[in-house]
């Protein structure tokens, strides 16, 4: 019998206020974590999508945004704002499947998601939508540098983290757009299981797993986009991007 | 600003013998707590469905097996046993997609899973197959009424998890089964966001997110098949096959 693996903590890092665009998100972290008395190593740092969006400036006003023909088309089926839809489709490679009022699309980056991320909740003022950012991997990179650069020591994960629906179930769930300093995706392939048989299809996505951990904390409306977890395994290095399934071998696109 | 939500923490409950046919899992579970010297009460306990399947004796023999002219047709195409096809079509409701060497079924609860979550790694023995349980949602339940009966207080959550593959991105991740004695869906739809617009499409998959977060400690090599979270709000009851998405609903079926 193998011994029980450490436990693991999650913290809210406390008091991160509304962010707005050019905002310094690593001081904004790095305060919070201070005042929770975090010390950013040995852990994973899980921020929320909407707050690196707008630190970057990925917010539109949309009275500046003028829809196509396409765009009032869908807005009109769906019953929603034209110039919505219109960032949604400047936003998407492709649709991938539209009804129920939502459409959903392969974002450039390579994510399926409904209305490709475009989001007019928690945008920082009315009449402005938030779009995910250009490169969420890059995102958490830049932002794990300038955490190691002053506060932090490896091992040090940063996750940027978004809610996503799912077919089948109802509910969203987080899940990782971004991520540095740790594996996203941990292949048990080829390991024994207990029995000393090979355990089959078993590659864990590890980074999915601490956003939707981390996302039990990261209530929207109580204003914690930030949540960091200690007491698991950090391990390699790789992007997101990198982990997305290719769509020749995908069933469902 | 409003208040940080308190730290969560994540126990893998130690030293769960391989389980059996007709064990009785609540005393696994209760024992084990006791060695970890946690009180079973304003928490969740997230179980591996496989270990809920094998006390249940949902066990099946490969060898009693007799595959069907369909089984032996997937197999092939596949390059599977035909009695593990057998037994995935007999688990199955509808299949959703074949691709890949894969199966892609709606099971007869409603989950779409590969293979109808009929699974041959970590199996009792060589030569045997796992299927999932017949109803988790009373298997969460009737594990819950066990637990409080003897020592837990509530509020206290059960969640039978298993590990899914999803379209679109590599690598599995944890979704709940079954639950009981939490709401597996907290819906924040019509809520205001921080600046006081209603938050929309806002219904988090809590259940899911647990399943996920008891996912980072549940190593199928390590024996840890159940993990206690504490620190969680834990506020009403809901099975998760009332869940599901409609399939009249769902862009994906």
């Amino acid at each position: 019998m193998s011994r029980a693996p450490e436990p693991i903590r999650l913290v809210a890092l406390p008091g991160i206020p509304a962010v707005l665009p050019g905002d310094d998100l690593p001081a904004l972290i790095r305060a919070a974590a201070q005042r929770a008395s975090i010390s950013l190593q040995a852990g994973a740092l899980v921020v929320c999508q909407k707050i690196v969006s707008k630190a970057e400036g990925r917010v539109v006003t949309l009275s500046d945004v003028t829809p196509s023909a396409e765009a009032m088309k869908f807005a009109s089926e769906d019953g929603r704002d034209p110039r919505q839809l219109e960032l949604v489709l400047r936003e998407t490679a492709r649709i991938v499947r539209r009804g129920h009022g939502v459409t959903i699309s392969e974002t450039k980056h390579g994510f399926v998601c409904a209305n490709a991320g475009v989001d007019l909740s928690n945008a920082p003022a009315p009449g402005t939508a938030v779009l995910l950012p250009l490169d969420p991997d890059a995102s958490a990179r830049a932002l794990r540098d300038a955490l190691l650069a002053d506060c932090g020591a490896p091992p040090l994960a940063v996750i940027i983290s978004d809610t996503f629906g799912r077919p089948w179930r109802e509910g969203l769930v987080d899940l990782a757009l971004g991520s540095a300093g740790i594996e996203p995706i941990r292949d048990l392939r080829g390991k024994p299981d207990l029995d000393g048989r090979e355990l089959q299809a078993t590659a864990i996505a590890t980074a999915d797993q601490l956003a939707a951990a981390a996302g039990l904390l990261m209530r929207k409306d109580a204003g914690t986009p930030a949540v960091w977890i200690e007491g698991i395994a950090i391990e390699g290095d790789g992007d997101i991007r990198g982990t997305l399934r290719d769509p020749a071998t995908d069933l469902f696109r």
